[in-house]
């Protein structure tokens, strides 16, 4: 693979990955949005088809990592490193492409968060549209929780490949994609799970400059959490799988 | 394929996806209904499923593209014009037919869609199960929100056909649906994702004609948006796909 | 496939899908149950995977058509009629099997049906745990729904065996258990979707005779809709599939 | 197999399983978790995509079993006893290591299991987190229950490695795990689905010894149903595989 089809594939990828993971957090926190408030499983499944949809769409051009702490995994499993700066790079400004698609998805609902007569509930803060929040906020706690559920995604995801039958028939990106919606389900309680430093600093970025009414703060002092746990996790993951398998 | 079998094919397939997609609106909307009020879950696989359905069976006869936009963005990706209205036709047709197999299943609950003592509620508007309808009216939001919502359907469709196994598996639909599911829990909360021309159109003309009681307006008003948005976003895709991959 | 073969193959995978089918019922329905009041989303998906479970048991045994709408379906379509009856044979008797293993595994639950001091909320009917109840009953469009929601069912499953790769792929269970998933989603709503003879006759069967506290009515006034309204189904889509593919 | 392979995979993958599922049940039952309270649907694809991404791990270092009841079921099946403890031993540590990670991932909430004047809501008992409860406490309907339901869990198991292309074709972990959710959904209600004796008994011994404040009991009186129940059943599936298929 080209460079430049790494690149290339790594926007178009976690650009889907993000339009749609931003645009399912900005379905069920938005006012007049049809998913308003549908609770949990709808945030869980909605990431998981977001990595369906970015990895299957990327796979032919760079094989679908859309997440630095998947590259970095690989590269210290493999021992290959001299692509990794390409594929950061995408992610990056994928993240942040699809941050701004999904804030065109929902711009008459960003721009309804006003308080008027006809929008008497007042506006609510958007940032976790954008980025992770913890909700108890303790960052060794934090980390720790992005450490272990960043090895839940990157372990696995190493072990597929060797998988009998897993790597070549067309189910693998589709299995990460049920993976996804399970780390959701079970390790996103603590902090959202960001399990992806791109997916957390792409869109925390383009949340600061974005015209936004009402949309508080980007919280710029716990951005490193889940850029640090993610990193972590992925190296740890390259780590157990190359002693273990 | 023959012009007969590709059209038979689409007005079946469509039939299909339209019976399921109206029918699991209905199923939440209309009181005496087991599904009423059960969620943005329900809606979002239920129209997933619906493509499986209408996907699969199509596929033998015409490849199941089930929607305009698809036609579109996979004739302008590989440059052939000839059959494109053949399957337009056909979709057209089917999505007719399947939005009266669904107001047939759900006959008995449209029929109890009035106010008399035993139905105390009072009527509610039908046009939701049979057409798109905005949160916000907003002519360029919901036209951004359906192109944007389109091409994360079509480009990663053409995509698919590129990935190493996929098109050959069987589970090239089952992902497709997938797809879709994820595309309404994330996209659909300002518009509904029409995503599909034929989809909106033709069961806006069934609603127009049937007679339902208090059906209330087929709003004729917003009918080019769910029209225009969808296959804006299939023609970008269709040149996004061939620029990039 | 032998005369024994199918028919232990239809009665253990027929067993199969009314013990998780039932089951959810029960799971839903029934006070101290984890799963109370859990919603239509679980009632569809339980129904599902209820196929999935039962199919891929069935399949190396009898192929596991699980349905005597399937059955007549399939021999409307191949004209091979001499093994019909050991396929209805063993559904008939596997749904049997799997109502009374349902009410075993709810046992406890059925047995605190009843109104005492630590009861106090009464007890529940229990005949929507085997058999299916209208929510408006109107025996023609009872009829109607069970005979459109069928051919939801059959058509598709007969197109599937022609879809390239889907019947050698492993995955032919799998797309038609979803497949149940949508058609409860979308055409549940009306009577409960039956859509299968066996499904509904032998746990009303099991249902008249089980001493269950406060059972309630089995209903075999409306017993005949859906074994009636599935045969039609099944009939017409093959018809259908013979006529279009 | 290596007996250390079979260990490391059993370890590894019985700890993601413990991992994820232990993590779905804290996330929905402990206080400032994103997933409150989202419901029994949560609950069941937890568990069922937490058998996902243990076992397509596992699978290439010892086929991942993660179940002391279907390494019992294959035994009775294949003959084959002198692989057995290694199994069972690596089942039960990597249950133990998984209930730990879920408590890490979990340290802030459970540290939060306060009554305090910023959580006056009180502290909630946290066995329900490791360990299964039944809703009914009825030893012998308790015991039907888990035997029932571990039948529902491994005949199919025995099954799918006979169904044409499923052995081989990589989604043979994919329908397993949603076999998994099926069985939660249907089978769930009374005692919660051990149907592991793994699973329930690895997480009860650290609950026992975690220094989780206000954790409550840790039932040791009914801590014998969830593994006499499930190895009843698994050995029950061989016995029936062996003679039906």
């Amino acid at each position: 693979m080209s460079n430049g089809d790494i690149f290339l594939g790594e926007v178009i990828g976690t650009g889907i990955l993000i339009l749609f993971g931003a645009g399912v957090c900005a379905a069920v926190t938005l006012k007049h949005s049809k998913a308003k408030a549908s609770g949990w499983i709808v945030i869980a499944f909605g990431w998981g088809f977001a990595v369906l949809a970015g990895a299957y769409t990327a796979a032919p051009l760079s094989g679908g990592h859309l997440n630095p702490a998947v590259t970095l995994g690989i590269a210290i499993d493999t021992g290959k490193w001299d692509k990794v700066w390409v594929y950061v790079l995408g992610q990056m400004v994928g993240a942040m492409l699809g941050a701004v698609l999904a804030y065109l998805v929902y711009l008459a609902q960003f721009n309804a968060n006003v308080h008027t007569d006809k929008e008497p509930d007042g506006p609510t803060p958007t940032l976790g549209i954008f980025s992770t929040i913890p909700e108890i906020r303790n960052p060794v706690a934090n980390l720790l929780t992005e450490i272990i559920a960043t090895m839940g995604l990157v372990l696995p995801i190493l072990a597929f490949g060797l998988t009998k039958g897993l790597g070549e028939s067309g189910t693998q990106a589709l299995v990460v994609a049920l993976l996804v919606v399970g780390i959701g389900l079970s390790l996103g309680g603590p902090t959202g799970y960001a399990i992806n430093p791109a997916r957390d600093l792409g869109p925390r970025i383009v949340h600061t400059f974005l015209p936004i009414p009402n949309k508080g703060t980007s919280d710029w002092g716990y951005a490193y959490v889940p850029v640090v746990g993610p990193l972590i996790g992925g190296a740890l993951s390259g780590v157990v799988y190359n002693l273990a398998f």
